[in-house]
């Protein structure tokens, strides 16, 4: 495997991860092709010289590459794994974006060996989506996860750990199931519990009077849906469990409240005040970690 | 009534609600007298000139005050109000912040003649509480609701009109049992929701993963779970359809998650978009409204 200084890059679809992985590896990679369905999108990377090349779709013709990155909503990702060998005779390395890994990583493992592959996940984004989002900093200082095939060969890990350090991030090693259970409880869970918030408070009369904490709670209602609606799709036994979860303790505090048990009440407060001061001391000292970047 | 820079004020409770009041209230009135049963706020509040003397508690001993603000947990705003007569024998105009407003309301209109008042919630704060925490600017362009009790003489809402403008906020006149179904709606629903995220995910492996949706999302599980269980208490019936409702939305997406019927699934997801689009146009605009500060 070449080095990331010899590689050149495709990239399909320019969303805000894709078109900001354009913009900040930029003077890392010799070439970059941009792969995206819409017209505007390939103008607007071309004119702002963000790719090299723009092509509509992945075919046979489309210029060679040596990594292809995978930048879409998950059920586009996997849709486009399983034609590779079709659309890609020659094989590539291949690594993602996708918020979910466990879908992504099997329909991986089924490719032929011209294909070394990893599964990617930065944890980062907007609730903004568009290349008009896209911004160089995106990914720098933030965690970058990636999903190693079984018995896979290390050379798309090696390969990706380059990319990841030409950009900034920070490469944590997760297995596929873990990292869909972690994310269901930490990204995935706050998107329902934001849309359930906004959906019950699309209001212009609450709106007036609401402040900060509204505002932050709600935000990543804001997500895009078509992109929540494949995360949701490809990470469902995770999602729901961790729905069922949420909705315990909400049904533990309107029991408590309704039957005005303050104990209870003080208990499932005071309960979550900690664990949010331990998670916050925990942030502040993760700039410190080996190998972490500020 | 006099005007705000004749007017002696104190303060019961110098935490951050009630400390940044004073911060912000400084060349607006002759005379702060701060209230506080710590000691070290005490301390601390005259060591900074916060304040210009410092009791432990309201006794009829303690210093003559025009303006009595009341800045504690709503549950010792309702105790004061109750022992006012007894601890303020000659009077005074009383203005509080508490976050509910209906029991304090009901409070007030029991109050003899000589005690002109009114409910007041200033629409700010932070997960931080304390004087530490007190900021000059905290009230600076934030809404502050004023409930006026029902058929009440104007001098207690000129009184409080005047105190809103020398601290830059914005008044919002609003009925009390409004007020409290609003705040129900949006930040005590936002804050058991954040509550019920960290309890669940109260577990240092997850927090590695973890990105800025989680730490916006958790974030009001930071807030005081002492005021809380006072905001809580006092606006039962409000946050128990508030929560009801959200649990309806929660299971309503949990069951089409489960079914996987994508397109109730996508329904309920543009639904929370677009509603936080019309929110965010809302709130961009929001600045223009007549009387706004910015």
């Amino acid at each position: 495997m070449s080095d990331l200084q010899h590689t050149r890059v495709g990239i399909v679809g320019l969303g805000l991860m894709g078109g900001s992985l354009a913009l900040a590896l930029r003077g890392h990679v010799p070439y970059l092709l941009g792969v995206d369905r819409q017209p505007a999108t390939r103008q607007a990377a071309l004119r702002d010289g963000i790719v090299d090349e723009a092509v509509e779709a992945l075919t046979p013709d489309a210029p060679p590459v040596d990594l292809l990155v995978l930048a879409t909503p998950v059920r586009a990702i996997l849709d486009t794994l399983t034609r590779l060998p079709a659309l890609r005779p020659d094989g590539c390395a291949v690594l993602d974006l996708g918020s979910t890994k466990r879908a992504v990583v099997a329909a991986m493992s089924a490719l032929p060996e011209r294909f070394p592959a990893i599964g990617g996940h930065p944890m980062c984004g907007k609730e903004t989506a568009g290349l008009a989002a896209a911004a160089a900093d995106l990914y720098r200082g933030q965690t970058f996860v990636l999903c190693p095939l079984p018995d896979a060969p290390p050379a798309a890990e090696q390969l990706a750990r380059q990319l990841i350090a030409a950009i900034g991030a920070r490469p944590v090693v997760l297995d596929a199931a873990r990292h869909d259970a972690t994310v269901a409880a930490v990204s995935h869970l706050p998107y329902l519990l934001a849309g359930a918030l906004m959906r019950g408070a699309a209001d212009e009369r609450l709106w007036a009077i609401s402040a900060s904490g509204f505002r932050d709670t709600a935000r990543l209602a804001g997500s895009d849906p078509r992109m929540m609606l494949d995360i949701l799709l490809t990470n469902r036994e995770a999602v729901l469990d961790a729905l069922r979860e949420a909705e315990t303790e909400l049904a533990a505090v309107r029991d408590a409240l309704a039957d005005g048990d303050e104990a209870a009440l003080a208990e499932w407060l005071s309960a979550a005040q900690v664990a949010y001061a331990a998670y916050r001391r925990f942030k502040s000292g993760e700039h410190l970690l080996p190998g972490a970047q500020t």
